[in-house]
This record gives structure tokens, sequence and C-alpha cells, in this order.
């Protein structure tokens, strides 16, 4: 994803304006994750990250370019995070780890704001193409990081040789995305964490082991 | 759900009163499902219900009980449209035809707009108790009518006795939302309908007849 497509074409980056502009994506990617892209003005962001109003404007024409940015922001360190969380597993252990690193950041905070990604796409999805389209494409991603790992599993013999990685992949990714949103509304992780001990349950039903136990 | 909680207390509704209110939420649930409730303003609601400005504030305060008023009413007709579909069903055939069914709704749409319900739930969840409380419990109804539904498949042998419906019924609407998530951000139905069937096939693996077969 080219991060510059959302910003004033003309605009070309000393060192200092590098970092006011990363001060403003980040002061907006938390305000926007609390309080929702429609509860957040641009007057909130540019208290927040200290930057003057014309600082603001030269890196931003409007809010779709800021919400663009902050998209772009979260999307990379969501894959970042999911790459390294998921990049080396092939085991079943290994997507329980998983699944206790987001369980546990959920639980810290009673499942609220739930998933920055998946929050965002909610909000901007029927709103803005671009930003849509960046969603789609980091939801892909995301899926495609699961699809590998389960593949993995499939190598080593974990999972059985007729296991549909594809479509396990897109179900675990909206287990995970519906458990977070269910979690939001309880204020409670525990939707969350069930929702994927669920599609993890299926999972152990499709390993090679548990079709020779049967 | 008392839906008068969210007005003002001394209102006494005359029969066209009560037509004008009704008319009012209908025209904010449009727009809010559209256009999200944070791109939504009370002016546009006025103009699109044919209300007066004194006749809004009539039936509602402010945005805050407006959207209250909006959750009560989508839900009612989610929990009336879930009740129809999930009533009755007590085999595996039944839950594939409620599946169709919200997979063609959704199709029609081409993904857009997600769910009535979990959108407001996202957008509201985190920043208005009183309806995050309306909403927990329009999915505790919406989890039980599955519950409800896979006992049934349970009371009629098509449920293996070892199955817990309880934790199923969580996986099943965590797949549906998270689907429905997948599918908006997509523009097209299809992670919506693989999320569901990937749920409907951990659950046939827990029929008693796939036990038997295995």
């Amino acid at each position: 994803m080219n991060e510059n497509s959302d910003e004033s074409p003309a605009v070309r980056l000393t060192a200092r304006g590098v970092r006011t502009r990363a001060r403003i994506v980040t002061a907006a990617a938390e305000l926007m994750y609390v309080q929702g892209i429609g509860g957040t003005t641009l007057d909130d962001v540019i208290v927040a990250s200290g930057a003057s109003k014309s600082q603001f404007y030269r890196h931003f024409d409007d809010k779709h370019a800021l919400v663009r940015a902050v998209v772009a922001q979260v999307g990379e360190d969501t894959i970042i995070r999911e790459t390294n969380m998921l990049g080396n597993v092939s085991t079943l252990a290994g997507l329980r780890r998983w699944r206790d690193a987001l369980v546990k950041a959920n639980a810290l905070r009673h499942g609220m704001y739930g998933c920055p990604l998946g929050s965002l796409a909610n909000e901007v999805s029927d709103h803005d193409a671009l930003a849509r389209s960046m969603l789609e494409e980091l939801f892909g991603t995301w899926q495609r990081l699961l699809n590998e790992a389960l593949d993995r599993m499939k190598d080593t013999g974990v999972l059985a040789e007729s296991a549909d990685t594809t479509r396990l992949a897109v179900g675990f990714l909206a287990s995970l995305q519906g458990g977070y949103l269910l979690a939001q509304t309880a204020r409670d992780v525990e939707p969350m964490a069930t929702a994927i001990d669920v599609a993890l349950s299926h999972l152990e039903s499709l390993t090679v082991q548990s079709r020779a136990a049967s």
C-alpha cells in the first residue's frame, strides 16, 4: 500500500515533517479507536497531537485523508503483529498461543472498542471506496496468514489432507471478528474467547489424530 | 425493553403522535444503517421523516434518545425475524434454510451496510451505556434462539448428546456477525456465506449420524 496516496501530492516531507505527520496519525488512530470516527473531530486530533492547524493541513486535505492514513497505520500494525504471531505456527498448540495472546489483550480492555481494524472497517466501508479497498486488502492479508498457518499444519501432518484451509481461514477470521463485536457489546471478553475456541474445536476435529481416533 | 425509557417522561402520545414518532424512528433507522450514526445529523432525520423540528423535539430530547429508539426498533425487527426463522428449526436442513435466507438478503445488497444490529452495536457500544445494555440483551436473545434450535436438534436425536449447544450458539452468532463485517468490507456476500457454512460443517461433524459413520 502506498501510504502517500492519501496526501497532498506536492508535499515532500522533511525529517521533522515525517515526525509531525506520524504524531498526528497516532493521535487520530487512538481517538478514533476510543471515540469512533464519527465522534472524532479534526480539532480533537489537532489538540491531541500538539500540532498546529497549519501543520495539520500541510499533511491532510480533509478528514477522509486522515482516516485513510489511520487505516494504513492500524492495518500495518495489525499485519506486523499477526505476522509475528502466526508466521511460524504449524501446530494446534501454536494456534492456541495466538488465541491466548489476542484474548488476553482484549480482556485487559474488558472487550471495549473491539478489533482496531474491524471497528474501522465497520465505520468506513460504506462511505469511502478507497478506505474500503485498503481494508479489504488488509483483511485479505490477515486471512492469508491464517491460511498459511493451516497449510503448514497440513504439511506437517497435523491437519487431515481433506481440510479446506482456504474456507477454514475465512471461518477463523469471521469468528474472531464476530467475537470481538460480541465482547465489545457485552463489555466482557468471554464471547470472543468462546467464538475462537469453537473454531479451534472444529479444527481439532479435522486433525489426523482425531480422525484416526474416531 | 421499555421503549418509552428514551423519551421525555411527560409525553403522552395521541394516535397521531405515535405515528409521527414511528415515522421519525423509521427514517432515522434507515439513514443510520446506510450512512452510519456518526454520518447522520438530526436535520437529516427531520427532513427525511417529514416531521417538523418541534414535532421531533416533542419525542426526542437529543440524538442519544433517538439512537436508543432506533436500537429498540431495529432490535425488535431482528428478533421478530429470527424468531420466525429459527423458532421451529429442529434439523440441519432447517438451519440451512435460515442460512440461505440471511445470505440471500445480504447478497441483494452485495454485503453493503452489514448486519443492521451489528453495525449499531459497533458504533454505539463504547459511547452509550444504555444503548450498549439494550444491544447486549438483544444479542443475548438472538443467541438464545440459536441455542434453543440446537437443543431441539439434540432432543430429536440429530445432534450428539455431548454437543455443547450454549457454546455452539455463541460460535454461530460470532461467525454470522464476523461474516457480515467481512462481506461489508469486500462488497461481496461470499465471506459471510463461507463463515456460516464453516460453522454448519462443524455442526454436521457433531451429528449422531456423522459420529456413527466415522
